[in-house]
């Protein structure tokens, strides 16, 4: 596979294991080289920092989820040497719950390091589309 | 100056352009070799691709910004070869107009690529901080 092809999948590993609130999985995505690096923007919320602090977020908002998928699109891979960058829409089909009201729009930045045992995420950002209309 | 310090300054030279509306400054902050792999979101709205496109949202939104100043707090910068991602909080003080309404806070990231003359932005993720707590 090319690099694009490997970070692709290690994106898509990332939404999978939310989908199906796999705490391992999702542990296995998340970079542990450098875990104070590790950053993490869920929709609205303020910026965690560092592997501990994401994980027990991730499994506070799948513990909180009923059912939730993702439809990816204008999927963007930037490979820049060791590091990834992969921009993307998030089209949000869930459960109405607490954390959330159905459908939503959110756009994502994913940063992604290459490590020996491949390409480990570092950054997610993730931000509601609020309809704000653009001036273009 | 370290790669760090470099870093910074571009990532200063990004809102400094903002402030002071200078649409020239911030020309030079993005990336014009790869302008398709800009990208641009602005707090609640959708993704913005290729330099262009980009480079026109600013000048609107500069253009719609009475009074703008930026405090930044929690930067972190991570030097990955010729990538660097810079995550922060900016703490955004505003006069009230249609595009905002006074103090805000926002959470960012930025990726920077290393050039022959410098630093240059690829990606500005800004998102709002809607005040939802965080459950840790």
């Amino acid at each position: 596979m090319t690099d694009a092809q490997d970070v692709a999948a290690t994106n898509t590993a990332l939404y999978e294991a939310f989908e199906t609130a796999d705490v391992d999985r999702m542990q296995r995505v998340w970079d542990d080289a450098d875990p104070d690096a590790v950053v993490c923007v869920h929709p609205g919320w303020p910026m965690l920092r560092g592997r501990d602090t994401v994980l027990r977020s991730w499994s506070a908002v799948m513990a909180g989820t009923d059912y939730i998928q993702f439809f990816l699109t204008d999927v963007r891979i930037s490979v820049l040497g060791d590091t990834a960058i992969v921009t993307c829409q998030e089209n949000v089909l869930t459960e109405v719950t607490e954390q959330g009201d159905g459908n939503a729009a959110v756009v994502a930045t994913n940063v992604f390091v290459r490590r020996p045992d491949g390409w480990r995420c570092q950054v997610h950002h993730g931000s509601p589309v609020l309809g704000r209309l653009v001036d273009e």
